[in-house]
């Protein structure tokens, strides 16, 4: 079986954004509104997309949560993020019911810049309780690129962190779009903030205060694999443990990385445990790569074509999603 | 020939500090104030440390310029900026007089947040033309990790470039502290600025505008080549050209990568004709790696022991060099 656990809803009908303008065009409204979509939309919005995909690539479920880009916690106020992260997380729900087999649910949560992260554990918990979802995204940077709020070792974030650890669910680290022009969103907001948090890690004890929190940093890690002999340098120049004890019980990098090379030293440098499989479909790089004729963003074919042991496959493939994910239950098929 | 295109005076005598510190406490100050050094004290910095090390892994000059951290343009205010520039670009000027076959000059350039680039140029100007400085490196963000100013491809930044065309001086982009405690200065913030640049260049003209426009990005090029077919894929959504076309006649990588996977995988994906040799010794990384047995920062070691060719070794040690910095001229030995 392949999971692939980083998947967006990035072909949501339109109805969903017309509804998100709607809802930013009068943030003083305190009212939910409607969102209407009918199961056909979301049907059709997903078999010529990611189920067409599925088949195409032969991997069998996706991890699936709201299109980051789309999480803007920067726009609007808590009460529109609330809102919209209801609505988002709802439509993923009657995506994972729609197709049970095919995909499971991780929630957004209703961040805002200064907004405390407690206020979203009635979210997490609604999502978990009541929708069945396996995990949730977290947002290091609510302000989208400046970066206003506290680190995610700060103990701002531990309410968050208690709650993640009693429902037994990972949070996948993923910046939403930037409204910083120093920062263009998929080409370096999301790989800063995967080498931000990452660091932040290495540089406090938040595993001693939470053994069992797990995060899953995206985008093959941000910089950290390229730079793997860097923050082993760094964690023994602070005499911090080795990064294996220090950050590799409690850390795992997804394979968004999009070329063979990048790949082979991801599958060189981070232990087989730490990585879990994931290509982002349908999401930031949608081409064709030239030099090898296939979709930049089939990272199966990277995996399948690395010197990986069948062993170490089944792990990567679906193994270590079992652990990350323990509330995920396999569907039927 | 071995020439290291990244050092930074990291091993200042300590009245440089105690200069900053003064300078700091007291930034309504109008008076630059002197700084107290002796050659003496000078040699003593250096024969312990960046002039061992170059004897003992046999690397000939080291182009070289105040410390990275050091710079602190987030700090004081404009005019503070200036002197402290001034102190730490003669102190670099004195350094290479004493060593003129070991050092070659780069300056650090006087930014503030929210002041113009062009304002650096006075600085530019005198220490290429009258210190024999043969580069400078520029701040993408002054602020210290607040990213406040605008990205490197505005036009806000036109009148240095303007310069140093004129004055056929690359720049390296390199980042100083970190005063944004989400960014670790050298575990994160470094390697995102180096990122962010390289982003920035694939969005923009700039190099269209500027054909003669030459930045080095160190640190290996941030996330960069580990995320080479992302950037691929992302340009080539967008429309723009091959990135060889778009940004490699322009932009240089540096081999500060401090882990024998991760240079391997730089010299895979990036031309060799972009990739100058560096170590930033005396550095961000200052111990021994328990794997090998060998400094962390001993680039050197993990390029001799790659595949490349001899004649791309010598590219990549020396005959880059001469091409991105032409105002450089070998003394003598």
């Amino acid at each position: 079986m392949i999971v692939d656990c980083h998947g967006h809803y990035t072909t949501a009908p339109k109805e969903l954004e017309e509804y998100r303008k709607r809802q930013l065009e009068n943030p003083g409204n305190p009212a939910k509104g409607a969102l209407k979509i009918s199961d056909d939309q979301i049907r059709e919005s997903l078999e010529g997309a990611q189920l067409r995909i599925q088949r195409e690539r032969g991997t069998d479920l996706t991890i699936f949560s709201p299109r980051a880009m789309g999480m803007g916690h920067h726009l609007g106020n808590e009460t529109t993020s609330r809102h919209w992260s209801e609505h988002c997380n709802d439509l993923i729900h009657r995506v994972c019911t729609l197709y049970p087999k095919n995909f499971a649910g991780v929630c957004q949560l209703p961040q805002s810049p200064g907004v405390r992260p407690q206020n979203s554990i009635a979210e997490l918990e609604r999502c978990v309780k009541q929708l069945g979802f396996i995990g949730c995204n977290v947002n290091p940077d609510p302000s989208g690129g400046h970066w206003s709020d506290p680190p995610l070792t700060d103990k701002w974030w531990y309410p968050l962190y208690e709650k993640m650890v009693e429902l037994d669910v990972p949070a996948m680290v993923h910046v939403s779009g930037s409204c910083n022009p120093n920062f263009h969103a998929t080409g370096a907001h999301y790989i800063n903030g995967d080498t931000t948090a990452f660091m932040q890690f290495i540089t406090s004890d938040l595993f001693k205060d939470f053994p069992k929190l797990k995060f899953i940093i995206p985008h093959g890690g941000g910089a950290v694999p390229y730079h793997w002999g860097r923050y082993r340098g760094l964690a023994q120049d602070m005499k911090r443990p080795p990064l294996k004890e220090l950050v590799l019980g409690n850390v795992y990098f997804d394979t968004c990385v999009y070329h063979q090379a990048g790949i082979d030293l991801l599958l060189k440098v981070i232990p087989i445990e730490n990585i879990l499989f994931a290509s982002e479909v349908v999401g930031a790089v949608r081409g064709i790569d030239p030099e090898t004729g296939h979709y930049y963003d089939d990272t199966k074919r990277y995996i399948e074509a690395s010197s990986l042991s069948a062993a170490d496959k089944q792990k990567l493939f679906e193994g270590n999603a079992r652990k990350v994910y323990p509330r995920w239950k396999p569907q039927g098929g």
